[in-house]
């Protein structure tokens, strides 16, 4: 008697434990993953998986706890060159004094080399995809690109001119272009992104809506942020934010809403109603003093939810794992109810409901046959992950984005045992030494600095 | 001419930066420390230190930021082996069906390997200073002392019988014991711990306060920790938590607060005025949906406030680092006010505001002639803290923990670029997966693990 021949695969990866984030949320102890090139094959036990399959390679973590990689919903990546640049301020004084400043100064090389810092920094605490908002968008495509990460990218349109495409009637077609340039590549998708309600006029939004609608693609904004939003977009159109887009009949399946804090129970019935998805950003929303998004109440009424970190000039990082963390707390808090945001839950935000808030859902947020291999490692042989009772909890209460061990993204080995493998670390950490010292030499606006 | 002798000095430690956290908060960019022993003998620009010294040894980080150790004001370390045994549940279920059967089941050995492993985790992420309250202290005393990390601890009383010391009229005279029995020690400090005004009579309490007086130590306790417990002892004692405490003459300098969420504005004003700290536990209070404390507040009022994190059961870990970031951006969003508890006030909680309200700010807490060199360095060359423009808001809004290059508790290096030199790791790990082990085994309240 002969076995049956072996399926020959690229990749098995195999550790202590696997989270499926599939539908039935399936845990394996120990759990692998076998991978045919981008794809994933199986996802089970290793001795089942090593039975069937012949693998070209293994990597084997026998303390290592293998996941989805993480979905960031919302960042403007490039501003990792302005992290710490200035913080504690009051929101106006914050825009129109620093980042305003700043960003007026931008051209395609400081986003590249902003969105590579950027990258460095998600890659290695475990982000697979990140969704980014900004200027000069092909520029961070192209930074994605060539650093091996999945990105969902668009340029920032609103109604005055921009310091990358010029005049506002401009955007819309860079957006297209960008559309078209992007649109068969393996990792990169783009996105229609008009600032807001109040950067925003009703045509413009429109406009946007037709856009995304004839490249079948998602229409990303932020959207009830703060207070004084909501109260200028009554004051200007009489209707909440949310109401203002559903009157432009661009509240749908095709919107992502970034932040969503100051939502009426009015909201939150047409948000529910519409299958439009929100990008919850509660460590930004907390440092700028903006609100606490009702994420428990909008996952109760069936609002698909992602988790953003926003950009580094108001987080101050792009850690996943720490904003899963505070996800889960701040609505316990916010509800006096311990029971809100489990762990489960939490990590949902940031791998399958991203993938759903993204429209991505058949190809990452959960490790699946015929799903792409984006998937990380958490190295559990540490103390503070020792012992282990349940790995949800040790992931989202005690890890941080330092944990991570590996990560695949698209089947590929982009980080290895913490080291960065597709592209130069050292190179990226100088330049962007570089363009922080020239950003300072220029006195923007308020700056002032204590960089030697 | 011949150059003056230099003085010799056991060690000069310098780095990119020098955040001081002295009463003038000095900063040097570059910066070092001269330390003779325990001592710290002098800060200040490299260069100077040079022309003044002759070091035995030189610790040399050219991309470090060095600041003091930092102070954990409350945990409760030995729980650490429960991290992640129960979340996510109602505080009653939480406690009764897993904490209290958990803790029922303890000895000095569990509470012993407990502490070690919770000493791993805070010296590795920069705590070199923790407050403790537990069962079997004589065994937290020992593990820290055996660690090389300073501590200040205390057996928890209250009006029950321990599983440590039995009858409760017993509790006193233990803390009594372990007061002398430590009180040569360098690192060690013992105060005299109370569990709560719910656990404790007015008898215990003052027999607490009078012993605390003959000890010339603190007496902590967890107070006005929910509404709950406001409401009961409103019910019982006809006063707040804190008007109790008041009208039981223990409302003084000595007094150091757990928590402290639920204040009214009469507490508030008592506690000012009375010298009393308070260890803000933002992270835990979180979790458990207790509430927010009022802390810009009570820092307004001139209230001393250290930060802590619980023990590992409801936070879930022991990063100081991430909880000054929820603490700051916790008060931003509970004032809806950006520019509270900005960067260098939260540094403070961790460092100089632990040191005052455990009375030890004439030994830690700052770097400056004549404190003890306990001490940590940063290692900033990371992607996540590149570019730097601001020290403070990349400590408290980018950095965790896993940052923390080196750390030296009384003048001894105890974690070198990140590898623990003072006790065996891999004997602590493996003893605290043995323990979690047995607990499970006994199937202790409604205990269930995916522990393989």
């Amino acid at each position: 008697m002969t076995s049956p021949a072996l399926e020959p695969v690229s990749l098995i990866i195999q550790g202590a434990w696997v989270l499926t984030m599939n539908r039935e949320r399936e845990v394996f102890s120990p759990g692998a993953v076998a991978l045919k090139g981008a794809e994933i094959v199986a996802v089970g036990p290793p001795a089942e998986l090593r039975k069937r399959y012949a693998p070209a390679q293994v990597l084997d973590y026998p303390q290592g706890l293998i996941l989805p990689g993480l979905i960031n919903a919302h960042t403007h990546a490039a501003m990792a060159l302005f992290r710490g640049l200035a913080d504690d301020l009051p929101l106006e004084e914050w825009l129109n004094e620093y980042i305003f400043p700043a960003e007026s100064r931008l051209n395609g090389d400081f986003v590249y080399w902003g969105a590579k810092l950027a990258v460095a920094e998600m890659l290695l605490s475990g982000t697979t995809t990140f969704t980014d908002m900004y200027l000069f968008a092909d520029h961070v495509a192209r930074a994605a690109a060539e650093t091996g990460i999945r990105a969902v990218v668009g340029e920032v349109l609103y109604d005055f001119p921009s310091p990358n495409y010029g005049p506002p009637a401009a955007g819309l077609q860079f957006s297209e272009d960008l559309c078209r340039a992007w649109q068969d590549h393996p990792l990169i998708r783009v996105a229609i992104q008009p600032h807001a309600v109040y950067t925003c006029s009703p045509e413009l939004l429109q406009q946007c809506g037709e856009l995304a609608a004839k490249y079948n693609t998602r229409l990303i904004m932020h959207l009830s942020e703060t207070l004084k939003e909501v109260q200028d977009c009554q004051g200007r159109y009489g209707a909440t934010p949310v109401g203002h887009l559903y009157r432009l009949g661009l509240l749908n399946h095709r919107l992502l809403a970034d932040h969503a804090v100051v939502l009426s129970v009015a909201d939150r019935m047409l948000l529910a109603a519409s299958g439009a998805g929100v990008a919850h950003c509660p460590e930004s929303n907390m440092k700028l003093a903006s609100g606490i998004a009702p994420v428990a109440d909008l996952l109760r009424r069936g609002v698909p939810v992602g988790l953003g970190t926003d950009g580094c000039a108001s987080n101050n990082n792009l850690d996943l794992i720490q904003e899963m963390d505070t996800a889960a707390k701040l609505q316990k808090v916010h509800c006096m109810d311990p029971t809100v945001l489990p762990a489960p839950a939490a990590l949902s935000l940031a791998t399958c409901g991203g993938a759903r808030v993204l429209g991505l859902e058949k190809e990452v947020g959960a490790l699946a046959p015929g799903l792409k291999g984006d998937l990380i490692v958490i190295d559990l042989d540490q103390p503070h992950l020792t012992p282990l009772y349940d790995p949800y909890s040790h992931l989202v209460y005690a890890a941080t984005g330092a944990d991570v061990q590996t990560v695949l993204v698209n089947g590929r080995v982009v980080v290895q045992d913490r080291r960065l493998l597709s592209f130069d670390l050292a190179e990226t950490l100088a330049r962007a030494r570089e363009l922080a010292r020239g950003l300072l030499a220029k006195k923007v606006g308020n700056l002032t600095s204590r960089l030697g």
